[in-house]
């Protein structure tokens, strides 16, 4: 990993000689290697989600990391699409301790934002560049089982089971799962869930190689807000003693337990990466830069 | 066929002897034994679906179908869905020539309608009865590349060419694809499409043994409105010489155009069903009531 | 289940209306859905087997069975048959403690009353519906290597082990095996065996869902021949409790001793159902009358 | 090939020098290799299947043929064991043209003998080397549809079609069908049919390499009794022209025609061998010895 | 393509921004897209091969090209080893028309030389990056069938017939094919081969997307030796037109000869690539530099 | 097993009588049943790999063994041809402790010598019976990971680690592994292995049934050199108290210990043959001859 703020030069590509070009193409050999046929959960949200040509690099990010021989499953919520919607349709969004007050309204609305919109576009995006991916909900196939988290919340669901079965499948014939993160309870009712825990949970039951959150930070912070304290590199023990510690952000919360517990379940490594950097996926799968915080799981 | 307006008697099957009811099973043997392993696509809409209790009964009839060991394909829109979230967002439905003016925004409303509600709705039914269904859009592994109609109706989808092959994996892997009607053009824009053409044009893509439409209406009708001209069974050729008359009605015609094309790529049979009759997909493929029209294709 | 002597009305299914039909059908779902996949082992005999209205009921059951994914196994003697051609042949039959005394001419005439006559019956009748059922004799890929029972009774068999690799091997390629009961000795000399001792022991050999005796007797009667005691569901404790009381009427022991056999061994369920039924395997499997006595396994 | 009545050495194997021994098995080589994963369909009965020494040593063929990869299926009939199992059970046989008068009791005494004696001693005989072989009627799986060929025969069956799927399947589990040749009528009816032309159907079916008729004589004569006329080799037209000359004694008459059938329609060659010589089939498919007649096919 | 003499800045990579590497990452998208499943036949000699630091980089860029979903197949030969080999043992290399003269010794020594000496080193280069390569000689599996091409030449082969299946194999497997180019007579009798055109050979029975030629000149010239006619690309009328003029080198012969064979027969695009530029092949499949002549099949 | 000295016959097997041949191929019978499908590993070397008669009788043997279903695998050195192409190239070889002193010139000349000669002839004797055989060396896909042994011989390999997958992958398509005993070290380097050792070492990670030498003595003997004492049959803790009492003559060591490590580690059993007996492999596994001594392994 190098430094964040180290001065490289940035040019235009087709201005460098063949050769160069040549040198950092095979300079990815060794990455490439590592992760062929791998499994990667990755957290789609925030700024890489909404600027459209980050959003753009995304996916090309994806469909580069599919055909070199990576398995990624991308995983999004969509906070600020269901509030705009709910807005548009004269409901004003309501949260209690930062969960949104999801009423049998909202829950529908929430679907139709997530399901119906931001999938789609997560969808359409990555298949420009050819037929490789499939939106699925939880609902489908059972995908993910929940049961209410807090009456207080309404359809707020908390995860029970996953049944990746139908992921297995789709990755088998070599297609990108875009999970809507949408579960169902028991008796068929749709819950709302929280995207980073659901990440978590997916990279957990396909026992993934990685555990990818794309933020709108720079990675974990040993002393937050004191920038100079960005960790790049920290194992389990430490990630959790930092939060015993109380250092790390309330935001960042779900994120760092879910890292936890898919890591304490088999899963290798989790990142937090600057979801703000274009192709920050490529960087840190393909190039030997660093661009946010890596966790290592127990004895690696 | 029986004739419709019989007086059979209608019994509580819990007080009928139990020979009775073996006997009502023993004589679906046949017609089991004939649809095993066949695939049965089935345009979902209308009455059926916007009924509560009759959208329960069609996800058994579903269910039943799958368990028996036919791979039936359900394709549905939602014009009323479509209409109700426009209007909940200030925005008037407008059509021409009985179909929508659909610009930018429309197309992302019926999106969230078609994929975010209804489909997840039908998704839902289904797997309450085990984790059999998978919601699909057209524009997942561009299952269905279109061109616009029409300049005037806007993101209007004309169907170029159906890439079945995420349902055929669907399908092998015993799972029911619930598909709703967004297509996708070359430039990745999703288009929203008729949903009676769509079904016809899986039909013909997949192959399929049957095409069944679930409509409002008794069936195809020689001298509409005539109630007593309702046709029970006709082939082809005698399905064109009827539209060819005139006497098809204006509802009834993507309908029967898109069965003709159907019957001719190779589906062998199409049925317009009533869906206003609970459990009408089972008395058809199950028992020899007759609940519609049946169309029988070339040479059969 | 409902008690046997209930007053239902029983009608020909012609004049029901199709209402009632579908509603009998999508009663089934749940049945056909917990029993999909299933291995199901079928002691087939008595007057079932030789009244021929009932054969053929039987013969729909089981292929109807098939149809909606259980995987029948069919496993029959033919006590009276065997005597029968004996007569035929000049030869009296003898019994010692209820077992016939078989020298090497009548195991000769038991293989071709069971293999030649009596398998090939059931065959043919499942037959007429598809081609669907394989006859098997034990003797096949040395299905049933048994050894002497008794040297009194000559060559009658105890079973030593069971080789399932034909019958899995025909029921993945969606066959119903039909098997009689002879067996076949370290020396290659044929056995005869009883089949009810058998019909357990490949129920084992398979870890099949169920094991079910059809009899010509409504069920176990706890305190046999009090109609009245009749039992309809009873655990494997309790069947244990009822033979060492005595209770267990003397024809029934073989029955009870393997399915408390197969029990013991992971098969989940135990059935006597009444053969002298029309349907009686439809009604069990596929509505929710009660046809005779089921047992339970351990922890089920 | 060489000929019949050559004075070579006969020395019991045990005698000879390890050398030696080496030198025969080194010798079947191009013949195990050209015939490795081939089907052959041999038509057995005769003296070889009377003779229980003869009868040990064909098992012994057959097992060995399996083993270096050849794919046997053994077709049998049992005239004599028919008429005898008649006589037995007090009924005197009666012929037609050659072929036996064949009422409803005698169909089902045919059955008797056929699949439940001699099809069960052959599959014994061969099972006592390993658990190779499973006996197979023309009834299962509905393998042999026949009509009737004469109404003064009764149930006598011509073969209508041959559904080679079971065989298929048991050949591709690496087992050895033994095939008794009792037909089925539409209806249901078992009918007796002539071995020599089911064999001859079979090979067709399965498009097998060779197949061979174990006789009682030592081949084809050009010119019957006269023993010096044995043919060696003859090509198709060779054959068709000796029939036509009238020259074929008359028992021969259906194997040559099913030969001449088979021939034509795509197995490569037919063989009529002594079924007398020990091991006849070892003789004819491993050594350069001549055993009987070879015909060829078109073009090879 | 650009032209080969521009002054783009040649530049550590290292010292690139991380932007800039995500830039050239990125833009191999379409081409690993483009070739991902196909089969590459590439001939590898001459400099490339010779130069330690230019044999290592071909071995990444092999590597790459498998990790990235390309089936590579290398071909060599290896002339002036060969002639190494024959000098240290005391004799000297003879030639008739270009064309070694290979007595029985010779032969004996090419093997030696290509297969034990050549051939390993490449498989070594490769296998540093994995267990991936796999040596094959021609005579393998009867690989190369040839015959004698001309008595005064001794043991060099023309070839007769190419049974691809082993490399079909080892492509199944995931693994690289490195091919000696020593044939095998029908006696068994190896015989040495021209590489460039087993190369041609190979992709022709391998169907192969492209044939690739890694040779000591920047491509091929229109007018011979005036370096300012390096034919960038052309079609197959053309290259034959160009062969016809006279105008393509001596040394080019063998390679141009085999492309148009190659692309007559189905192979999609020759090239005929500069292979002292490091990473040629890099170059060539996944940055739009062109980097020699490529040569289009017939109507692409 | 009989004695060695044993006066039987020796008979052109041309002038044996049929019935003889037949018996000598059916007492093949229970052997070529208990080897099918197992694995076995031959060392070759020595006489039988010199004298080029008996280089083409181990080549029948070998296809024999593979056609009746048993999967060899042949692993050879060649110390001698390794010497003989070091003087033809002026370089005289030197031994330390009885083992090879090798430089890196003298690692290449083995290499060509084993990978470019002797394997090769290895090869082409086998395909002259059908395309069976490859040719691998331990380079090939990582097969064999070696250490150097000790400084003062130079690159002569212990084995490290055996990685199996390729002979897995070939055997699983019916081909005939001809391993070539170079290793590979950490850094690519190749090293030359003890192909007594390799054999072992291959068994073990084969888990093959048998091990076989091919030597130039008898076998084992109790008490080297006295004749008399050749030991037929040995088990595990008998060889290793052999060895313990330093009966075993130092040739034989390796030999040994290889058998000795191999049946620990679950090879079932060892044999010492002598390979200049004509078609010893032949003669060991498919008559009752015995031709040198066997080991078995604990608990056989």
């Amino acid at each position: 990993m190098t430094a964040q703020g180290e001065t490289a030069t940035t040019i235009d590509p087709r201005l460098l000689a063949a050769s160069t070009k040549a040198d950092v193409l095979s300079q990815a050999l060794p990455y490439i290697r590592a992760f062929s046929g791998k499994t990667v959960v990755v957290k789609y949200g925030g700024h890489a989600m909404e600027d459209r040509a980050l959003a753009e690099l995304f996916a090309i990010d994806i469909v580069l990391m599919r055909l070199v021989g990576i398995q990624p499953v991308v995983v999004h919520g969509g906070g600020p699409q269901i509030s705009d919607l709910m807005r548009r349709l004269g409901k004003e969004p309501e949260f209690v301790d930062g969960r949104r007050v999801t009423d049998g309204e909202t829950v529908d609305i929430a679907r139709m934002a997530l399901v119906g919109k931001v999938n789609r576009e997560i969808v359409t995006a990555i298949n420009r560049h050819g037929p490789h991916a499939v939106g699925v909900s939880g609902e489908d196939a059972n995908l993910l089982r929940v049961r209410q988290r807090d009456p207080r919340l309404g359809f707020v669901g908390e995860i029970e089971s996953v049944d990746a079965t139908l992921l297995v499948r789709l990755l088998r014939e070599e297609l990108i799962p875009v999970v809507a993160t949408i579960g169902i309870g028991d008796d068929g009712q749709p819950y709302n869930c929280n995207a980073d825990t659901v990440a978590g949970a997916i990279a957990e039951a396909l026992r993934a190689e990685k555990l990818v959150y794309l933020t709108d930070v720079a990675g974990i912070y040993a002393d937050w807000p004191d920038e100079a304290s960005l960790v790049e590199a920290i194992d389990l023990d430490g990630l959790e003693a930092l939060v015993a510690s109380g250092a790390v952000s309330e935001g960042m919360i779900p994120k760092v337990e879910s890292c936890i517990a898919a890591l304490r379940s088999g899963v290798r490594r989790a990142h937090v990466l600057d979801g703000r950097l274009p192709h920050a996926l490529l960087l840190e799968f393909f190039t030997d830069e660093g661009v946010g915080t890596m966790v290592s799981g127990p004895g690696r």
